[in-house]
């Protein structure tokens, strides 16, 4: 909220005010609809000559507060959540994405970053681990991290031998990089494995006969890489999220939640985020807002409420 | 894209294929209609009983690749776009957002990090900024960075004392920020200032009645601010967006572009990001993707291609 009049309620209705202000809520607009007759533009206002006298030309006063503030604030440490995958991941911040929903949700408490390697499977990604999560640095150790790989070591040998990786070798991947985290000082209780989603292949052999070529995963195969998924979390102690399993459970329709028969439809990360934001939270349940809520700071002297402890 | 078969077609194809590929395009998966044949769901497949062999169960081969490949790669710089801003900055990873499209368009090339704080004026902001960004860290220096503030500042000093900051200290204050990242190392040429939207008075006046108190901002009062923004921008020789006047322009209507009268609607977040792309775009245009594109993996020996130099 940007923010409202100065003249406070009475203190029951401030109360409740504070109660249903964004600060509970995760500070969201105002996004309600309007009257009708509230949508009627007012015609554009001219631009008045700004009157603006900034003092001295070279240096204004305000640099010293800056310096002042540098000195004697520490800086704001910001924890991160590491979303690793596959072009799952890296498309996770289109429109509606869930990487955007849980971007939106934990801002003021954490960056959300994403690590989509479109196309890569674990053979690669276990490669490249190591220069995404180095060890060594508590600081930059992310608070949760999502590894989201499957669909492409899913392919079939025959027709992508490119992307294809064998079934154990696929779940020896996963835990070699679960134990890397934990060497790099992640915990199994920060991590959470996702399966990947069932293929819908009517749709997904149109995209490959539009490409040339034949009909390259079948959802049964991807079944059994969800399932090797499952087991590797199971036996590495960490969470997992079977998206395989829950678009498919009591026989639902799971063809809205894919695009292309493969990656998510706007409706597919809607349910991919509701399902995995209860796992994210308990991890980040204990960040702080960063930062004071607007109405907390001291307006005689912000400095005492903005040049805190380093973390909030 | 996830991937496709092995089989490539013609070289002609080929190329055409490729210029056509997510590579060149963002990486977009195909969200075209499908056909209504192809969206009835096909029955859920039985997941079949995963047949995984890890390898020893305490610590698989795969460890060793992973040492390796800590010890023979560079870690990964991830470059950084910093929003920093008020609640119109702390919402824009809402769906549709304008954070969220940038994230999404610089995908693989830098992260998009939310430092918006909803409420804010420059006043505090001033004080929050060397908290922030530190100075003396080249490797953290953003590549791009924009200042959204002036919609709290520019708040009636009679209604809202508390957030209404004068026009000559909202200029001062915009002024000591662009020169304060400049003393941490990050020029003028990065740094976008972005002046309040304009305000639709008949919808934020409901939205001030239902708390209780009067209007507090008018929208030619915004305007001096919005002046105020784009007159630093000049004397400073950094980027200006000057929403206000573009979302006025040609008296359109402006109403659309706005969900409370204030904050930005979906049409509004995508009228932002229309506007802003251009001027990041040229400030991050050389950046290269991260790590190679999945097809230019090679296929026999991947670490050759992933373990690469420091920046892909």
């Amino acid at each position: 909220m940007v923010g409202w009049c100065q003249r406070s309620p009475a203190r029951g209705a401030l109360g409740k005010w504070r109660a249903a202000t964004p600060r509970a809520t995760g500070e969201r607009p105002l996004l309600r609809r309007l009257p009708a007759a509230l949508r009627a533009a007012p015609p554009p206002a001219a631009r008045p000559a700004p009157d603006i006298r900034p003092g001295p030309a070279s240096r204004p006063a305000g640099n010293m507060a800056l310096r002042e503030a540098a000195s004697g604030g520490c800086s704001l440490h910001w924890p991160r959540v590491l979303l690793f995958g596959d072009s799952i991941t890296q498309f996770s911040f289109q429109q509606g994405g869930w990487g955007a929903s849980l971007a939106d949700r934990l801002v003021r408490k954490c960056d959300v970053l994403n690590r989509g390697f479109s196309g890569y499977n674990t053979r690669w990604a276990k490669i490249i681990l190591p220069r995404i999560i180095r060890k060594g640095n508590s600081l930059d150790s992310p608070v949760a991290v999502t590894i989201f790989f499957g669909a492409n070591d899913s392919a079939l040998k025959d027709e992508n031998p490119k992307q294809h990786i064998p079934l154990a070798e696929y779940a020896a991947n996963l835990k070699s990089m679960v134990w890397y985290l934990q060497r790099a000082g992640v915990p199994g209780s920060r991590v959470v494995l996702i399966t990947p989603p069932p293929l819908w292949e009517a749709a997904w052999e149109q995209e490959c006969l539009l490409q040339g070529c034949r009909l390259n995963r079948l959802n049964s195969v991807v079944g059994e890489y969800a399932g090797a998924c499952s087991q590797v979390a199971q036996d590495c102690g960490v969470d997992v999220l079977d998206l395989w399993t829950l678009m498919q459970k009591d026989t639902q329709d799971f063809s809205s939640y894919l695009s292309d028969g493969l990656h998510l439809s706007p409706k597919g990360n809607e349910f991919l985020f509701s399902h995995l934001w209860p796992l994210i939270e308990k991890k980040v349940s204990s960040l702080p807002l960063l930062l004071p809520y607007w109405r907390d700071v001291a307006e005689a002297k912000p400095e005492l409420s903005l040049l805190g402890d380093g973390d909030h």
